[in-house]
């Protein structure tokens, strides 16, 4: 199959692209001396999760049981599940933990600490806990000098469960834009979850794990002292948001949404694409940044940008493409019926949920189907 | 099964308030003297299908060339695929038409026009094509007035196609907001495209089909004179943006998400639940409208609206439940880890599309579950 086989719209992934972004992060994450868990939240993909972990990643990261379900039906161990876990969902991890899944959880709260501990106890199990620490103001999370952390360490004192560590996502590096920033962003999430994890082993927790992450921090933190392992999801594609924040140019982005032009509005200067919302998920990340795409950066079929074009408004199967500024008047000769471009999406995380499979091209342009799997 | 063994978080139906609506725009458009073809794009669910067409519509509009493959395959043969037909999807539309779906097609251009008479020349088919009009500058289409109009109809006289009438929706009508400019637009659909279908009767083309509509002009028309068929597609649930627009009440709303409270920040007035922007999709279609609800309006697990808490921020798998105005510094007592309640969304047609399938509650809280497709 090649590209130009292909019905649109498609969830197109740029292999050699998708390649060097997980070695850049592979690389900056051992040469500060931690381990990598990826965050496959962002593919949903056993290929590309098998990519990562060829490249050195050590266990994954996932936001749904339904994703420690497939991913460990497709032979990885070493989970985290890294949102807090609610009480409607111990049955499914205590059954994941009993097929033999290395299943962690989180808790931010005495109360959710509780009901792990109880329903542990109930059903002889040992659920290894990491207690979430809010090191950025962000979200969840304990902050690290609050009582209330040393309160949950003794709600999970329980032969229900254990603590294995403490874990951060500094995800307000999302709004920042310069190295500087972000280096000090990076370090206020590492100082942070390395102070929680010194208070709980100063009462005499052991803590071996310090997980910290976010794609902006762990690309650009200088130092990961204290820290065991690193977490990031979206570096995996890139977006226009990271792109936007500084980690990454528009030719690291490696995945696309590949359309086909159905019609014009020529007096305005329109093109209009099969690619709409639906395609290109509702995200409208870079609209409160520095630069904003509209639903997309438009490329051309190989890939390169065509400055100036994106798509400026979308409905459900329908994309607007337009050129900031003067209207591009001759844009249905430029861009006659069936042209196809290639568009960057605002949140690879959003866009490609949208898709039930992704369209995997290679150096040499041939496409290969790689399965997505989406709900809870 | 009931409410509370679901598995949050969960798209749920009150089928109650579907069979409402349902019922609502069968007699709004029968009491005008049109047939009513409902979009299929909002659901993408067979058992909603049905209840439709149950209650007396006349075939189907579908979004993608899938949405029509599927509901064909469950049995349904008139099916108006509402989006310009793109050259790569020739072949699947008349793959369709071959095993026998009514497949009726759309074009709004000379040369996407020559691609369909061409290419049903080549294969021995004959497409069933209407002419889209643009009759509120929104989208996509041809002015009622324009040269181009007769330009298509000429392109499309072949054996390989046939013109079986004109369609407009009118979008622009998501923009409105009282009764008064809902008419005004209702009216200029309906005369807009019943001109575009008298000046191609003028030249000769019979152009049986006059089809109109969108879920605002559709439930606000007065008078549907030389319409034959109305379209529209989320008042089937109805959400946050159609009450803004004022045709329902947040009590008419069909869908919601069921989610759990999963943690608290409770110095900030949060309640953290399992709902982010992965369950209520990143549509944020209220922001600019008078009354923004955030990912969306919280309500209990009863489905009573909780007035002034809304989910006021979102990520990939967290919701963040807040009150307007002050902060309720009582949320963590008010609703405990494990509290679940129904959010209404801005945009049905954007949440239901995040989840393989709905759990649809009958009037006795009992609930089944009804599979619902995605991607093209």
């Amino acid at each position: 199959m090649k590209l130009t086989d292909l019905v649109t719209p498609v969830a197109l992934i740029d292999l050699p692209r998708m390649q060097h972004n997980i070695e850049r992060m592979q690389a900056q994450v051992a040469s500060l001396g931690a381990t990598f868990r990826p965050h496959v939240k962002t593919s949903k993909c056993v290929q590309a999760t098998e990519a990562q972990i060829q490249a050195g990643a050590q266990g994954i990261t996932v936001s749904t049981i339904k994703e420690a379900e497939q991913f460990f039906a497709a032979g990885i161990r070493d989970i985290l599940y890294a949102v807090g876990l609610a009480p409607n969902k111990l049955a499914a991890a205590g059954a994941l933990m009993r097929k033999g899944c290395d299943l962690k959880v989180l808790t931010d709260s005495v109360q959710s600490a509780q009901a792990i501990a109880t329903f542990g106890k109930e059903q002889g199990l040992c659920f290894k806990v990491l207690i979430e620490i809010d090191t950025d103001d962000h979200r969840s999370g304990i902050k690290p000098e609050s009582a209330a952390l040393l309160a949950v360490a003794q709600a999970l004192e329980s032969p229900g469960c254990e603590i294995v560590g403490v874990m951060t996502h500094a995800g307000s590096s999302y709004d920042l834009n310069t190295p500087q920033a972000l280096i000090a962003m990076a370090e206020q999430e590492r100082a942070g979850c390395v102070r929680a994890a010194e208070r709980l082993r100063a009462v005499g927790f052991a803590c071996p794990i310090v997980s910290i992450g976010s794609t902006p921090t762990a690309l650009s933190a200088k130092n990961l002292e204290g820290v065991t392992e690193v977490r990031a999801g979206v570096y995996v594609f890139f977006d226009l948001v990271m792109h936007n924040i500084g980690v990454c140019t528009k030719n690291e982005i490696a995945l696309s949404v590949l359309t086909s032009v159905i019609g014009h509005q020529e007096e305005k200067g329109w093109a209009i694409v099969d690619a709409g919302w639906m395609a290109m998920s509702r995200d409208r990340g870079t609209q409160k940044q520095t630069n904003d795409f509209g639903y997309g950066q438009v490329c051309d079929l190989n890939g390169q940008v065509l400055e100036g074009y994106t798509i400026s408004g979308a409905n459900q199967e329908h994309g607007i493409v337009s050129r900031a500024g003067q209207p591009d008047l001759e844009i249905a000769k430029r861009f006659p019926i069936g042209t196809q471009f290639r568009i960057l999406p605002n949140h690879a995380c959003a866009t490609g949920a949208q898709f039930p499979e992704y369209q995997a091209l290679d150096a040499h342009g041939t496409v290969q189907t790689w399965s997505r799997f989406y709900g809870w």
